[in-house]
């Protein structure tokens, strides 16, 4: 250890995978302002007016709607144990890493877990599930990543939902990558239980785990038999903390609670739909660049996040070089593929304040340098035509 | 909600409760800096230096010794998921609220847990200890808090260390208010399984929770027959993130690391016996200026601990008036009593930067005025004396 610095400097690097993701300024400052108790009349007004705006982003008028103490994951894990009870009947859809995670966690929980799946890249088909549920008519839950961070896709949800509440069951949704960048449809699909994290199109650091859960599925929680296998993630205590009645659970985590609560005020001022249209024209706007570079895209236009995209690389050009050239070169951070497309893909992700014009221009004129570099000829000029046609168009 | 202003102000409180405590300004800005990658080069490099810091204030050279995602309850949840399987029998002590979380943790992992108790503000006797292991020699387990934030108890523990390996049983141990404020002897004693959170002596804001796993613990961690029951603090995965592999398991929380890292430099610099007998001196300091104000401490002297300091309210005085007027008028936060303890104590905490001369003498000053103002007369003057006699003596 060399401590001849008395404090670190960090690097300002360029955060275009799947996230984090950039995190503006104003929301880092927000982070170091003064720690308050977790119980202090101060903090409570700001949980408050957290709940309220995460209400906002979720589409939800969800009463139970909180910031769990953990990352992405940890709200996976709290939709798991606080809806699954041992021996319960749960069907989880799995294309891709983090629906293979919602299998692993749900099995974990004692749950029997019917596996409907589909490949890396694609979404899951309407009738998979159909038969999946006919031939399960015990099962409780249902549950789903609505945008899949491994590959990009972008599931729709309107169907399955109709199907799982038809049948009864409760539906578990996955929204890490797409919630503050894309509608999440809670109250309209009526979904029960919905999980995010703060580093990605929310635009905060990682660290914490939005999460709503439906009046259905708050009626379940309280009626269960058994006690929730996680005492930290274990909603029944923590929804008396976030509650009027402030009954001590554990000490929030203070300075990343600002930090949430800044970077939900920055969407609130530019407007859920203004936002959800930029990230949305930035994507199509790489899309086109992209494809003008000579690249092919993972996903087919209809199922594409307009947050995260995957891009094959070219036959003979090797992902990790060209990931490293873009750091070393460009201080540009992109993804790496998991699972089967390790080695295949990159990731590239625009949200929050990442979602820009500017960045979009930035990649495609790096990543095109580093790929020609790499022998993979292309024409930077007419990508970034192309982009800035579907931009200003 | 209000969102005229652009961002929010945090107004600056003096920490002297149980609990967050102050964090330094530098602390603090290195949060504010700027997010990166949680698999960047130089982010690791910052994990690399966080768990050889973390080595330091545990007194260990435990190879597993990370920062769990979570506030210090995780760290609670993390020791119990890990080290039980379901039906292991497990001794749980406790003397306070946290020993008692400690056996609903344990149970709800599924353990059969074996209860050693002792009243509120007294220690565990190690006579009981000896009673419980004996009588159950198919125990695996031996749990128990070290410093007991519910009443400012010190539990020792060398005894009852031994009793415990004696019977080839692992200890797990609650360092969560003890870890930087004073030796918690981890290497000494062969302490299997200690888990802390940033919040108090450590002088972070809150949100990780240091764990360090003793080589025999991580043997047994790595031959469980079951999986973890928590996905999100499955060690099994989590030593290979922060060891070289670097293998990808969740988002970790970047800008927490990095203000816990630069906690970890400050006590660094300042060094452990420094720190030590700074937290001690200023504890018997404020113990002999509050009993000079005529109160009565909860604990004895030998079992008090350097960080938290319990206070009994006198006959007629109201605590949640004296809390309250203490924040009002002074904006200083102390804590209220748990369990069989509320409405009879307050909670002193001196820890990180907060135990300093200058906040012994404001507090006793502010509750010596307010304590006056409710009937209970008493000397400030006399009381800042005895006080500063022990500092200066």
């Amino acid at each position: 250890m060399d401590l001849t610095e008395k404090s670190r400097r960090v690097p300002e690097k360029i955060l275009l995978g799947p996230g984090p993701t950039p995190v503006e300024g104003r929301i880092l400052r927000a982070m170091a302002e003064p720690t308050l108790g977790h119980l202090d009349r101060d903090f409570v007004a700001i949980m408050d007016e957290t709940r309220d705006l995460l209400r906002m982003v979720f589409q939800t008028g969800n009463d139970l709607t909180v910031a769990m103490s953990g990352t992405g994951s940890a709200g996976m894990e709290t939709a798991c144990v606080n809806m699954i009870e041992r021996g319960d009947k749960a069907i989880i859809c799995s294309h891709g890493v983090f629906g293979s995670r919602m299998q692993d966690v749900a099995g974990r929980c004692g749950a029997e877990v019917v596996e409907v799946n589909a490949p890396m890249g694609r979404p899951i088909d309407p009738g998979d599930v159909e038969r999946a549920v006919k031939a399960n008519p015990d099962a409780k839950f249902l549950g789903i990543v609505h945008a899949e961070t491994s590959t990009g896709v972008l599931q729709p949800l309107d169907e399955i939902a109709n199907l799982a509440h038809m049948a009864g069951m409760f539906m578990i949704v996955d929204a890490v990558t797409s919630l503050g960048g894309m509608e999440v449809p809670v109250d309209r699909l009526g979904l029960d239980m919905v999980y995010s994290g703060s580093q990605k199109c929310l635009g905060c650091p990682p660290g914490l785990a939005p999460v709503t859960v439906g009046p259905r599925a708050v009626e379940h929680i309280k009626g269960r038999k058994t006690k929730v296998q996680s005492w930290y993630l274990d909603l029944t205590m923590i929804m008396r903390y976030w509650g009027q009645e402030r009954f001590y659970h554990h000490t929030a985590p203070v300075n990343m609670i600002y930090g949430l609560n800044e970077g939900l005020r920055v969407i609130a001022e530019e407007g859920l739909e203004a936002r959800f249209a930029r990230h949305r024209k930035n994507a199509e706007s790489l899309w086109a660049g992209l494809e003008a570079l000579g690249l092919e895209l993972l996903v087919e236009p209809a199922y594409r996040l307009p947050s995260l995209t995957s891009v094959r690389m070219p036959v003979g050009v090797d992902e990790a070089v060209v990931r490293g050239r873009l750091m070393e070169e460009y201080s540009i951070e992109v993804g790496s593929g998991l699972g089967d497309l390790k080695g295949k893909i990159i990731r590239i992700g625009l949200m929050g304040s990442g979602s820009s014009r500017k960045n979009v221009v930035l990649l495609l004129s790096a990543l095109g340098a580093v790929l020609s570099g790499e022998g993979f000829a292309n024409d930077v000029g007419a990508a970034i035509e192309e982009a800035l046609a579907v931009i200003d168009g």
